[in-house]
């Protein structure tokens, strides 16, 4: 089910599963960050709370050719700390992109044959305007002075993105977690303008369990002092703070059954220490991933995200089941049974609500034991399922 | 299955479940902590890791009268942030023990029947030894300078309060959570000892997954600066980390059921506020348990206790199962379908150990969607599977 076995002896074989398995070997050549601020007026947009924001700039990527048609293209959403930067390798790094064992040439998304758009999102801080942006009335990191901003607010902004480039109607619109929910709110705002939709481990509303996890990472960063207010650009970082924020996150991601089989309750050396110093190899990986988290993200971001994340529901007023009549896009809802993040149950009422609705949908529940991050891991049967329902989309069968 | 319901119509009727539920109205008169020091050599124990501790006072209290016999005692194990007050009130007090609706006269654990023990664990800060106290070398509160203690040490200290009762061997052992684990160990150190056993809602070894969210809360203390290396007695206590630290616990103490069914996605103010204060209800929940919880706990205690439980491991070497055997202990094993943090495999495989060990061995999962509460606030069904069991081994049938 991972991608754990790779087989180089298989060079010419047509059948797509393996070759997708193959080509996973293989980079897309060097990418780059591209950055679109909204030019023309308006310059700025209306949020989903009545306030203003702008100037706006969105940091993306691409990958493939858009054909002359511009029939071809799929726009790829991320999670909560995810970035425009899904596929191949910038210059230098070590790691490719974020979703690169699912993008590129004879992939689940085949640069050969669509052209890939991935943008950060709007309160984020990998390129796209966000807290940490500079705020033209005080020429200074917004810091707190950055409205909150919506899931619905995200796709406004990238509706301007699809605009600039020229593009009507995307092929498809694709993510897992937060990027499930932009999908499920592209469709919901923009029906006329997406062909399918692919929402992974996600859900239509945010549950108390859910918000109640993000709201202690949240307490976590502000109880930090050096967080101070959201002022600390130039200064100390919250780093411990951001720190548990994210340990609290990982072990979400994770399984009881995937935390056995990574660790177990392997001890970091031989010698029982009876400190308190991490002891056990589980305790070791969550300090490590918490304490270099803030190399590469912003407090603040961690914030206004997990906010946008806890305001969402498209249950509210009519219920989803509602919002979808009459919409034409064709769904294909992935979950994963060991999620227990955004359990099946929730991705099963978004089924629900699209077969009652008249929308088209091919729900599947994958087995897997990595829990929530199975949307980053389980690549086989992800490449299978995604693979053959955007040919269908693509020739239109 | 909840004890909303209170009938107080039937006061004559003899069905025991019946007048448990009345009897959960009356109190027991009012309650004293009591306090016993190792008097006698040794006035230290030697602990599991090799360190000495002393001297060595006990915090408990009893409920009941110990027969001639002195045959029908019950020793009652508490949780992570329990302690020895289970049942009735102490003068001033408005809310009884934190077992009250379990142990009483004619509940489950019955008072008119058994004579009840609840000592307060030694690490932890309710009248027992632990980092709070007074360090005799340095006349200073502990501390760091407290040698880390184990379930086993735990134990090791109650078997010197029960023999300074003058009590050869007990009817029961009886507890949740971590006091399950207390139960399981009393019946592998001391198996002469313990006529039965009732574990309920724990394990016998604490997984990864349980390690990560206590080294979260660990690391959340350890994280405000407050803390100070655990020296902040008399000065500033880390209050921002300990409630981050409870917040953590208490979302792994409820269910994505019961948080659903206690909070949904209800606002704290009829407006949408878009701020970083508590909008939802969940939120504000968790940010007044967390806050208050200083009052009640110290942040050093949460830090050894939560140690102990990681350090829980009766699967290590030969495992459960051939440390049972032998033993004529009779066990009562209590599950919670929902229980997500101490989950029913858990459970089961301590019934698996004991049904292959020989060792008498009665098991329960039941139904509630309360998760790891299940064991503080399902009483109707643990008071009638305690009651008869206990009945059994009393009467030795």
């Amino acid at each position: 089910m991972s991608s754990k076995k790779k087989d180089y002896s298989l060079t010419t074989n047509d059948d797509r599963l393996t070759t997708a398995s193959r080509d996973r070997l293989t980079t897309t050549s060097f990418v780059e960050a591209q950055f679109y601020t909204f030019a023309e007026p308006p310059d700025e947009m209306e949020l989903e709370s009545g306030e203003r924001l702008g100037p706006i700039t969105l940091a993306y990527e691409t990958y493939g050719q858009l054909n002359q048609e511009k029939s071809n293209a799929i726009l790829i959403l991320h999670a909560l700390t995810g970035d425009a930067h899904a596929a191949g390798f910038h210059k230098g790094d070590k790691a490719p992109g974020w979703w690169d064992n699912m993008i590129g040439p004879r992939k689940a998304f085949d640069t050969d044959k669509y052209f890939i758009i991935c943008s950060n999102v709007i309160g984020g801080c990998k390129g796209s305007t966000g807290p940490s942006s500079i705020n033209p009335k005080t020429d200074k990191s917004y810091g707190l002075e950055f409205p909150l901003v919506t899931i619905k607010d995200m796709v406004n902004a990238q509706v301007r993105l699809i605009d600039y480039l020229g593009i009507d109607k995307v092929l498809s619109v694709a993510g897992g977690s937060m990027g499930g929910m932009q999908v499920l709110q592209w469709v919901i705002s923009y029906p006329e303008r997406v062909r399918s939709a692919v929402p992974i481990a996600t859900t239509a509303v945010h549950s108390p369990q859910q918000i109640a996890f993000n709201e202690v990472g949240r307490q976590a960063i502000m109880a930090d002092p050096n967080w101070n207010d959201g002022n600390y650009y130039g200064r100390r970082l919250p780093v411990k703070g951001l720190s548990v924020a994210r340990m609290v996150g990982h072990i979400t991601y994770m399984s009881d059954e995937s935390m056995n089989e990574k660790f177990g309750r392997r001890f970091r050396s031989e010698k029982q220490p009876f400190k308190f110093d991490a002891s056990f190899e589980v305790e070791g990986y969550l300090q490590y991933r918490g304490d270099n988290f803030i190399k590469r993200f912003d407090p603040n971001s961690y914030l206004y995200v997990t906010k946008a994340i806890d305001y969402f529901d498209l249950s509210m007023d009519s219920g989803l089941q509602n919002l979808l009549k009459g919409i034409k896009t064709r769904f294909l809802i992935i979950a994963f049974k060991s999620d227990w993040l955004y359990p099946a149950y929730q991705s099963q009422e978004i089924a629900r609500s699209c077969k009652r609705a008249g929308v088209e949908a091919i729900y599947c529940e994958l087995n897997s034991t990595y829990g929530h991050d199975a949307f980053l891991v389980e690549i086989d049967e992800q490449t299978h399922l995604v693979t053959h329902f955007l040919n269908r989309v693509f020739e239109g069968v």
